[in-house]
């Protein structure tokens, strides 16, 4: 319930509605505030004064207008005194970075696992790194507000458990405890901690931090060794009944088509994933990472015929994708990332061109398709994405960051 | 924003917040009510008085518990006192029920349109058979809270517009203008009214009033002449961009498959609906209803081989198009309804068949796979559902109730 009799609680609603709007509309005033969120103009004023000082919120220098009267301050979120944290447990290693309020990075840091067998191993690595990151000189002077981890299977971010990361062969690993385990005694200890599975992490990261504010639906396909999706709607990331939903890898593109790992046929996994594209190439199931990606990568750029026809195919399965995506969702923005993006125009242009083609077949504009702003590091910027969104609706039952840790 | 200034709009929110408690959890007490929702309990004392004098609540009578000191009097939603209306403007007639606050239907009415080709004329006629209804004797002493509208096309729900009714023949019609138009000098004239299409209205019956009441996410397949979807998720119904989410009818389910109405091929639409039935079972596109749809439903009823087998068909590509939703939403329940129902199990095996072999093939338990309760009255009823969910969310931007005629 919204409306609470927890004075604490309200309060921190109430702050956390004008970091909101400022957000969405940076540079409203004081006044302007109250207006837009309904608060009396003593109570914006009081806790514009408590944000400020923990480093929230700051005024803009006052514009010299020449009007009369008391002249409205701009305030804007403050990019210089906070900082989250955001980290990627990659497939073969860790990706992690700190970013500003308002996601730009401000300290990076990336490694392979020492032994990407152990699950346990390497959350106890990522502690570590976490805990050299913090201490980073240029976040020296920063209060640290929360961590955000993206993991590369199915999660259940109310326990911060993962299920299975399928291509690191990690099943049932509390990420959550082993982390809060490994991070005792550190200065990351209590710091609010949330877990979600990569795709959903980097939906959030493009909602916070892209100029893609607001839209929604908002649909993140991630397209590594499988196929994933993060889909925001009605404000909120969509989770499902046992957080699987986004799981879109597992539509049947083509009934009876190429076995999918997940034991059916024809799935968006067994027809685009890059694990599809090396089976394509190379023959079923070999060993994977690191070196076949790569030698997929290097024909692809240097014009193997046979590596491109097989990403051009790909990308028209891709193309079917998206078209189903856009009539169940109607989506206000779609973004394409994940590893296969190496692949670029080679497997988007042909994407791009099935949806075209099934967009002048029903004379609709089909949504714009866009690769994100963040790169490689789209999952760990995610991260911190996902701490700012929750802290930022402290009314929400998802992601408390509250996981009580062993 | 929820926490406004407006007292009129906080009360009402917490009023409401009182009620919607009341629907997941009859017979709380007030002391309870207070405790959850977080209101003090004079404040809930206070509502709840309002409540129970405008209709909206009533109390049980007292346990003889034997306890000493106060006994805490269960409230209940009173079905006693208001109604909701819900219409259905369908394929070839209207349908429309008064319910209580419960969705007990307490009058209904349906009749064939005078011109089906008019849209305008049939509106009028909805208006009506409305006024009508709203008249019946069993309402005589309750008081009208709303209106519903199925509408079989593309809503605009913001505006009450229908983009298109294709099966109609009906193109950018306002139909909201249009109804107060006609309602105005009834006893219907200020009546608050809400518009959408059909399976997102039959998507609201299932949340409000089938027992699925907080299932999410929750998706209602219809399937007529063509193939939607109601989908509610976060607590929502899922509208999308331009409204059009849930349109899984032109998911494509076989590429390069047999031509559909929207110019794409392999649509799901064009495998499953009961147009593309006719089509298989009587070649292509014969001038449709009502008698060609009666004859198929005849001949699979008696048996008919190449029937069964073009209904089979559907049936298993039906199966494909849940697997692809069970993916992509993780749903706590589909429920299947729409006038192919009638096929009943002759297509819902098959169906439910394809989903059991892709859910054992992955070792994960498919999705429950129901049909809703309310048979032919699922749209209508689904009318007076959203009108009650819409009512109990003054907080919410979508169909404020308020299309303000013309």
């Amino acid at each position: 319930m919204i409306v609470a009799g927890d004075q604490q609680l309200l309060k921190q609603i109430n702050r956390m509605a004008l970091v909101r709007q400022l957000c969405g509309a940076p540079g409203m005033s004081r006044a302007g505030l109250s207006e837009t969120v309904g608060l009396t103009k003593s109570t914006v004023s009081l806790l514009v004064r408590e944000l400020m000082d923990e480093g929230w919120l700051t005024e803009s220098a006052l514009r010299a207008t020449g009007a009369l009267g008391r002249r409205a301050t701009p305030l804007h979120l403050d990019g210089e005194r906070l900082a989250l944290l955001g980290a990627d447990l990659g497939i073969t290693g860790l990706r992690l970075v700190a970013t500003n309020l308002l996601g730009v990075v401000l300290a990076e840091r990336d490694e392979p696992y020492d032994d990407a067998a152990d699950a346990a191993a390497c959350v106890a690595q990522a502690a570590r790194a976490l805990t050299a990151l913090a201490a980073d000189a240029a976040l020296a002077p920063r209060t640290l507000l929360g961590l955000g981890v993206g993991l590369h299977g199915a999660v259940d971010d109310t326990s911060g458990l993962l299920h299975v990361a399928p291509h690191l062969g990690w099943r049932n690993v509390d990420v959550a405890g082993l982390l809060r385990a490994s991070l005792a005694g550190t200065a990351l200890a209590t710091l609010p901690l949330f877990i979600q599975n990569e795709a959903k992490v980097a939906a959030l990261a493009e909602l916070e931090f892209s100029g893609e504010r607001g839209a929604d639906p908002l649909i993140y396909v991630s397209i590594g060794y499988g196929v994933g999706a993060g889909i925001i709607v009605n404000g909120r990331l969509m989770t499902g009944l046992y957080g699987f939903a986004g799981e879109v890898g597992h539509t049947i593109l083509q009934q009876g088509g190429p076995p999918c790992s997940c034991g059916r046929r024809g799935c968006a996994d067994a027809l685009i994933g890059l694990q599809a594209l090396l089976d394509a190439v190379h023959g079923p199931r070999q060993p994977a990472p690191p070196e076949p990606l790569q030698q997929l990568f290097s024909a692809a750029e240097r014009g193997d015929a046979a590596t491109l026809a097989a990403v051009a195919a790909a990308g028209r399965h891709l193309g079917v994708l998206l078209n189903n995506l856009w009539v169940a969702f109607d989506p206000m923005s779609i973004a394409l990332g994940g590893a296969a993006m190496r692949l670029g125009e080679h497997l988007v242009a042909p994407a791009r061109q099935v949806l075209a083609e099934y967009a002048a077949a029903t004379s609709l504009a089909a949504p714009a398709v866009r690769t994100p702003p963040f790169g490689a590091n789209s999952i760990a910027i995610g991260g911190a994405a996902m701490a700012r969104h929750y802290l930022m609706r402290p009314f929400d039952g998802h992601g408390v960051g509250s996981y009580a840790g062993t």
